[in-house]
């Protein structure tokens, strides 16, 4: 027979219809003579009873029928007695009375059980995740993330946005040591790359004259196994000709409106806050900063000039926060934030009460007239260095927050943070791009190439989700010129730059038009509004945080004859 | 000045209004003090008129203009006096009267003419193809390639489809020789591969009970240089359970009928020709008959068994072509066939006219009564071995419509090809599957395993339009000892197929439903979509048939660093 429904959607309107479902066997209930088996599909969970059954030609297969089998299932629909009825369920209001039954599948013994929702070992999980999926959450939330795909992508389409897809097999840049490398059958000792994202495949498009691009595309990254990183992921791509960063924002703006919209029915005040990236880091600690709450960074140096605590006083900066109405004030919890700061490399953090006051009285009056200290808040202190000290203050916030259980202000809160530096120091002392070497320069600053680079400010945008970077993006060089000086400023001599980037600076010098944009984070994106932690529960197949999968058991050996064809070989 | 409008939507509705366009400089003429300049965006071309421009403050800039700069222009919309209007473009009916132009980016010397469709170099396309792309035929595909994928991702949306993202960085398969290698760097020694389609997962989805599946996915594979294949293909990929084979053939039929109507505002006659693979082999010597030609393959073995041209006398198989009213019979031609047939490894062509019946009166006889053959008409028959022979036919059908410039009868001819054969024999004597190692045998000839694979036909289906596959599909093996034994007959080792596909053992036993589906090749859609014979022309970036890309010199040496953190190393 066909399936005339699914078993999900059963329904008071099916209702004295004889109906045929098909699915797995979710759960069996013989209540003396009376046999339920719920059965599930993809659209959910539809009771069917048995009466009777052991005078039927089925008794044989209902007595011994078993979670997961796979079966097909006709009969009649009835509205279920008023006190039967689970309103919890779509299909609560009703169930099938069965009258023939097929088991088109059976099943070994499952590892795990599908039919409740309980803490699983991530490894069995990966290993059978076919079984993992047919679990409701993870389920909901493939379903969802193909629902989200599609709300992206009419967006774009209806904002005049072309998708074009570029190449996942691209050119080895050197010096990439994040990309994966492809050895190259017909050209011998060489080799292709996979992409870590379309960056410049999507300024090709707009010197191409295309004007609006988009495209969920496919990136890869050889990171170092990490909490919640995936070495392929997907990534809302876009860039556009003749505009200004703000206009990209609002473009971002709306689209994340729409889909909190949709998907939670929430809407976004817009615009959304902007932050810069300077104040950022003074207020929170960190370019990231999680505003969902108040608490923030102060700036206590000179106060602590006149405090009698020695270290600080020689500090070049003091940074701390004020807890207020800590709770958590106990030995064993200052110690906490203690070891915790040193085990990012910090010298420990000063805690000050207000019941040690008389122990520096002019400090605590400073404390309380200019920040309304009060008995019962606790502050906390760090100096040194200000950037480092205010790096180990953004963590310090973050784990007042937990310790003290703060409550959130709201559930969400989005954040634009600008004006970024272009380059960066690396810990070797080397200048490097705080986002990438393509991203613009303030218009203002370019002078500064040749004097003091580091200072200099870039045309870029993050946007900061509780805390957590959804995406960055900027307006790009369109002068060769500029591109060049910007290579040069991060150490590459004219060879490497023709080898890496020569075929860019061409492309720049045949009228490209001003462009710019952005790219958000897919997965995240979508874990974020199905209110998952990690990525890989919106994934349907994702690999452990070592890259290894254990679903099918990769990486793995290869015979040699195939690297012979490939022109390499292992070396141990 | 922001832009108030695209340089290709400038119409009759704007007229009187001061707008301003962003582009490039598409033509400029000069008539003696009055300059014409094309501006061209992505949306078209619209023309600007500058009166009396010499007097002007940009006297300086608009005679130095060059085709593809980028400028900014405004200025007043106005109709163009009714002998200049231009019915050939949308913007035709208007200019706009120049008032401000600034130039935004300046270009060197072109490579090639942006502006006019002529035949170019492909290494030349290819190496600036940011400017190839900036052409109108070019850019269009690009633009309806993004148009067709959202017409099928609503379609699959709309039909109950979820769009599931499956991984591309995969197991390698030992054996397969097509699969591109990534080296681990986490596990020495170890490889993934790229996927080189997501069978395997799009059937553990259906495990998973997704019920309806689709993506557009990215399939690799390092194919041999050929004519028009790519590294790197799209494909629009389909999986369903609790279905037939024939659910899946009009979903098809749906999603193309939809196409070629919102496309080419073609209505398909629904449903599509079904043809056996064996009547297409015997009928026109192929797997990918090309239906628009009525031209058939004929047997001729009895009739020439009488006649007195030994080696046809003799030949087990003697199949031939008549071609009526041929119009290029003179020898050169007639030669032409024989070299073409000889060029394939045939051993040349038999040629009978009616005009040399005395030397064989019996034979003519027959083929005027039995076949209709009349003066003018040309037999051209092949003796031999049966498949050969007809494989042989099939190349010589084509070569004879080509030559005899033979008009199709119609613009499309779709058709299905059923009934494939589940193995086939290897040059090399062994058993391969036809499809994939996953495709059911019909119910029928499952028996056949053990005494006769060879002649077991597959519930295997594929969509060939005007001769060209679009895309094939099948129903699965659901029952794992069917899939082992498909295996064993292929020649894998119990150890083999452990390693290779225990994990889809595995999955098919705990409760699979039964599932089947099709994968279309997206590239290959389009471009008989916009009528182009070579992918190339719908890809943005394509590879060279090489795969080597001239835009960014891939694929690269690569510094021995990077290939020790990888583990490997370049053998000669």
């Amino acid at each position: 027979m066909k399936r005339t429904v699914y078993a999900g959607n059963v329904h008071s309107i099916h209702v004295g219809e004889y109906i045929t479902i098909k699915g797995w066997v979710q759960k069996i209930r013989n209540h003396g003579g009376v046999l339920f088996i719920d059965v599930r599909d993809r659209e959910g969970v539809v009771q069917t009873v048995w009466h009777d059954f052991l005078s039927t030609v089925h008794a044989e297969l209902l007595l011994n029928i078993k979670p997961e089998e796979v079966v097909e299932i006709s009969g009649y629909v009835r509205r279920r007695p008023e006190e039967s009825i689970n309103y919890q369920i779509k299909t609560g209001e009703v169930e099938i009375l069965g009258s023939d039954i097929i088991r088109i599948s059976s099943t070994l013994p499952l590892p795990f059980e599908i039919s409740r929702e309980f803490q699983l070992d991530e490894l069995l999980r990966m290993k059978y995740r076919y079984l993992d999926l047919r679990r409701e959450s993870l389920n909901k939330n493939i379903i969802f993330r193909s629902k989200i795909s599609k709300l992206v992508r009419d967006f774009f389409h209806g904002n005049g946005f072309i998708e074009v897809e570029t190449p996942l097999i691209v050119k080895y840049t050197p010096g990439g040591a994040r990309n994966f490398l492809i050895p190259s059958r017909v050209f011998t000792g060489k080799f292709f790359a996979l992409a870590e994202s379309p960056q410049i495949y999507k300024q090709l498009l707009m010197i191409a004259n295309f004007d609006k691009y988009f495209q969920l595309s496919k990136c890869f990254r050889d990171e170092d196994p990490r909490s919640d990183r995936q070495i392929e992921f997907t990534q809302i791509d876009v860039e556009m000709s003749f505009i200004d960063q703000f206009e990209v924002m609002s473009l971002v703006e709306n689209l994340l409106g729409l889909l909190w919209k949709e998907i939670l029915d929430i809407d976004l005040p817009k615009p959304f806050k902007i932050i810069t990236y300077d104040e950022s880091i003074c207020r929170y600690g960190t370019d990231k900063p999680d505003l969902r709450y108040s608490l923030e960074v102060l700036d206590f140096t000179t106060i602590f000039q006149h405090s009698n605590i020695q270290y600080l006083k020689e500090a070049p900066f003091v940074g701390g926060i004020i807890c207020r109405n800590a709770s958590k004030t106990g030995r064993k919890y200052l110690q906490s934030y203690d070891e915790y700061l040193k085990s990012y490399g910090g010298k420990g953090v000063k805690v000050l009460k207000l019941d040690e006051q008389e122990k520096d009285p002019e400090l605590f009056t400073a404390l309380k007239t200019k920040y309304g200290m009060q008995p019962g808040d606790v502050l906390m202190v760090i100096g040194g260095e200000k950037y480092r000290s205010l790096e180990l203050l953004g963590l310090l916030r973050k784990k007042i927050i937990e310790v003290e259980k703060i409550l959130p202000d709201k559930e969400f809160e989005l954040v634009w943070v600008v004006d970024f530096p272009l380059f960066e120091l690396s810990k070797e002392g080397n200048i490097n791009s705080k986002h990438h070497p393509f991203t613009s320069p303030l218009v203002e600053d370019i002078p500064l190439f040749s004097t003091n680079p580091l200072k200099m400010r870039a045309q870029a945008y993050d946007i900061v989700i509780n805390g957590v970077e959804l995406g960055g993006g900027s307006l790009r060089i369109i002068s060769p010129d500029i591109q060049q000086e910007l290579f040069k400023t991060l150490g590459l001599s004219d060879k490497e730059i023709e080898e890496k980037f020569g075929f860019l600076l061409k492309a720049l010098s045949f009228g490209a038009p001003p462009h710019g944009g952005i790219a958000l984070g897919f997965d995240r994106l979508v874990a974020i509004l199905m209110g998952e932690e990690s990525i890989r529960e919106v994934i349907a197949f994702p690999k452990m945080t070592s890259t290894y999968d254990p679903l099918t058991d990769a990486p793995s050996e290869v015979e040699h004859q195939q690297l012979k064809n490939l022109h390499i070989k292992v070396e141990d």
